[in-house]
């Protein structure tokens, strides 16, 4: 089940990443290129740091050619992609906590310690989006928006602590996925947020 | 034979760095490290994300004098360099075929998929460049642009079939580089580019 | 001795991270991953590009809390931190020796070339602040401002000739810190910076 939300997971992050792309008039092959790094850079961040070679994706042709294929096709799509805005929302959210797990497990089998594993958790759902918006020349809007690497740390916390009780396999993933789920789509509806620093030395000085 | 286009290359992006660099007004030691990254950065993209340790330039302390020096010789002759700017865009131009070919060659040793072969041409080829711009906070033109990566991509196939078939080296070369310059020359000759996504949610909003 | 310093190092580190996140209003979660990165970025871009894996932080939890929390305190203390500009300098001049050192002693450890060990004790120095800046979307101050990464060079260069002599670690110690310290301050005092590089083709075209 993971394997399947991952897939679906990639492809509305790619295709995210081609609109980004879009926003910024590149060409084909930048619009390929973001595309393949909001979807899969997260996962080489973390494995880059982790020493985890070869890289995952290294080894997943299917994964490459998948990305940057729902690239293209959001190019075709564009002019349809704001009816589908709530979709991608949904989808968006799927993929952030999948991600996580993923990242999280990753970290678990080459026995790191926790807090690196809820980094590697975290790293693997947010740096995709970070890396988009490096390239796109903007501030990162995970640092800035409504709750979502947060999501993605009460995910990891979640899926570690029922995970240490062993609780099962399924019943794991179903908690961590429907909290995940409610907690993000809640943080858009009701435009939730972390607190914001807000640092202007002139406020003060003046 | 790619030994000497690879130094000429690495010495002409280090330059063209340095000019980045002097565009956004930064002191020499800017200059001097925009120019080492211009130039090796790509490979050490490539190096990082292949698991491919040591990262070639630490075994190479003449390429790192080469292009910190490059740079530094940028700066005296900056008031000439907009009359090299045909020389500059030939030899920027054999830089990004030699920089695919070993690319290629770095990962056919390491024994990677073929998707992997050609995007670690493409990514020594392109990504000096992406560094550069994002240390000096633009949208890198690359994906931007006319015809460049694109070149990368099918210098890289070009190769790759060539090998394959096991046609002489020499002849290999010959091709890979006069193909590649051909039409990297066409698409500035002739502002030969991809097409642009503009993407704009109001665009069909309104 | 150096321990102490870079603990204090890396709070003062995480402190300027979170004043940056603060001046492009991010939220909790940016103040305390930009902190993080100020501080420990550094040193892993060092650990990455050296292969140096299992990478610094990963194996020392107390350094990821310190930084995060440095981070939050940050928010707390924000109003007063103007007052605190004159500490701040001094601390982050200690940092940036300390970091130096450190990088350097590093790449002696792996066996790396003269050349690549003052390159890793300056990557450990001052890529902590140019990661900061590209994720806050600003050109990386130090490429730009009074003398930083050249002190960083000197007290590399100084440490390495007194390591090489068998200078006693205390005394070495010593010398790279107090002429480091000295170097940087007076570089902010009187405002000694690098001769800027300014490019601009028009300048020379009309």
């Amino acid at each position: 089940m993971l394997t399947t939300v991952y897939i679906i997971a990639i492809t509305a992050e790619a295709m995210s990443g081609a609109l980004s792309a879009g926003r910024r008039q590149m060409d084909m092959f930048g619009v390929v290129l973001i595309a393949f790094i909001t979807a899969l850079g997260g996962g080489t961040v973390r494995d880059v740091l982790l020493g985890n070679f070869p890289v995952n994706w290294t080894q997943h042709p299917p994964y490459i050619y998948l990305t940057m294929l729902a690239g293209l096709l959001t190019v075709l799509l564009a002019r349809y992609m704001h009816h589908l805005q709530q979709v991608f929302l949904v989808l968006d959210a799927l993929g952030l906590i999948a991600f996580t797990i993923i990242g999280c497990n990753v970290a678990l089998e080459l026995d790191y310690g926790l807090p690196v594993v809820v980094m590697s958790g975290v790293i693997t759902g947010i740096f995709g989006g970070i890396l988009r918006d490096i390239l796109c020349n903007q501030t990162p809007q995970v640092l800035q928006k409504e709750l979502y690497a947060s999501v993605s740390i009460l995910v990891a916390a979640l899926y570690l602590i029922l995970v240490h009780f062993n609780v099962s396999h399924d019943l794991t993933l179903l908690a961590a996925f429907s909290s995940g789920l409610a907690l993000r789509l809640a943080a858009i509806r009701w435009k939730l947020s972390l607190p914001v620093f807000y640092y202007s030395p002139e406020r003060w000085q003046s």
